[in-house]
């Protein structure tokens, strides 16, 4: 049978603006510039970054993906949480009532978030023609298996499925590095 | 069948030292003093702490385990590894030839150590007693798997045993973050 196999993309802290507060941190009409494309058709790491306040400490350059979405959120690992202070839930992406807030400052302003800040569960995306190939079902929890000497299985892990998507495996630094894996590694979905 | 549950205990950096250098880092003839015990009988967490100082950052508050060793030895987590600059294979302990080194800074003197620097490979903690019920073997590589909404299975799990340890399973912070565990969780070592 063929294998099932996933290449990773490892997710640093990052966040996603929406075009208010991208207006608020950086100036009245501002629109994000594009430094490089990500894995997702239409997606982009940003030029720009923010600082991130904690209530015990900072990042001062969080990377801002683009383009500006409906509404901020913040993605930091479990790790990243302790240091600055905050405590975010284990969310999908887009999922952020009740989550944590931050404080977000940029070159022309600062805003507090009351919500928006999560560790995102880790989640692969499957273009439509991968996902009916492999008879996997948008939402349906996958389990994943890395070799090597910190060979791990992931499980509960989020099949997002779209025409929009192109295979690719999120998961966040704590993730890669229990793992021992990075950008370019491959997965193998289980059963 | 019994379930072989194990208790977590995860481990944030830490370092032991040897004899000589506890002496250069807090001056002749000191001996480290006792603040904690730890799971493994003998061992504690000492009231002195070191600066560790890599080539991108330094750590200001590293604690230290005694008693005193016969070799320096400092396990940091990768993420720890790569915020301060260090390059630390994964090892057993003990295993430190070849290994990364860096500054450690303490109140009376410094030391640069050429290794000793690691990233601790996972690994459990058995008492001659239980390893002979659960019939496991010193040196055995087992799998351990944790529930939950970040579910995962550990591969590569070192068995250790003997009559001088209690049993517990050592993970660092970015394994116990990817698995969403914490100290006092329970994994189950599977076939």
């Amino acid at each position: 049978m063929e294998q099932k196999l996933v290449p990773i993309g490892v997710s640093a802290r990052h966040i996603h603006l929406s075009q208010e507060h991208v207006e608020i941190l950086f100036g009245e009409g501002y629109t994000l510039t594009e430094m490089k494309p990500l894995s997702q058709p239409g997606q982009y790491a940003a030029n720009e970054t923010v600082e991130v306040i904690g209530s015990k400490g900072t990042f001062p350059k969080v990377r801002i993906l683009g383009p500006a979405r409906s509404h901020t959120q913040l993605e930091v690992s479990r790790t990243d949480a302790f240091s600055i202070g905050v405590n975010p839930p284990l969310r999908e992406s887009g999922n952020i009532a009740g989550s944590a807030g931050v404080t977000l400052k940029g070159p022309k302003g600062e805003v507090t978030i009351e919500e928006g800040v999560i560790v995102a569960a880790r989640h692969i995306h499957f273009h439509t023609s991968d996902a009916e190939r492999w008879g996997i079902q948008d939402k349906q929890l996958l389990r994943v298996r890395f070799g090597g000497d910190r060979g791990v299985v992931f499980e509960q892990v989020i099949a997002r499925v779209s025409p929009d998507f192109a295979l690719d495996m999120h998961i966040d630094t704590d993730e890669a590095n229990a793992a021992g894996v990075s950008n370019g590694s491959t997965g193998e979905i289980i059963e």
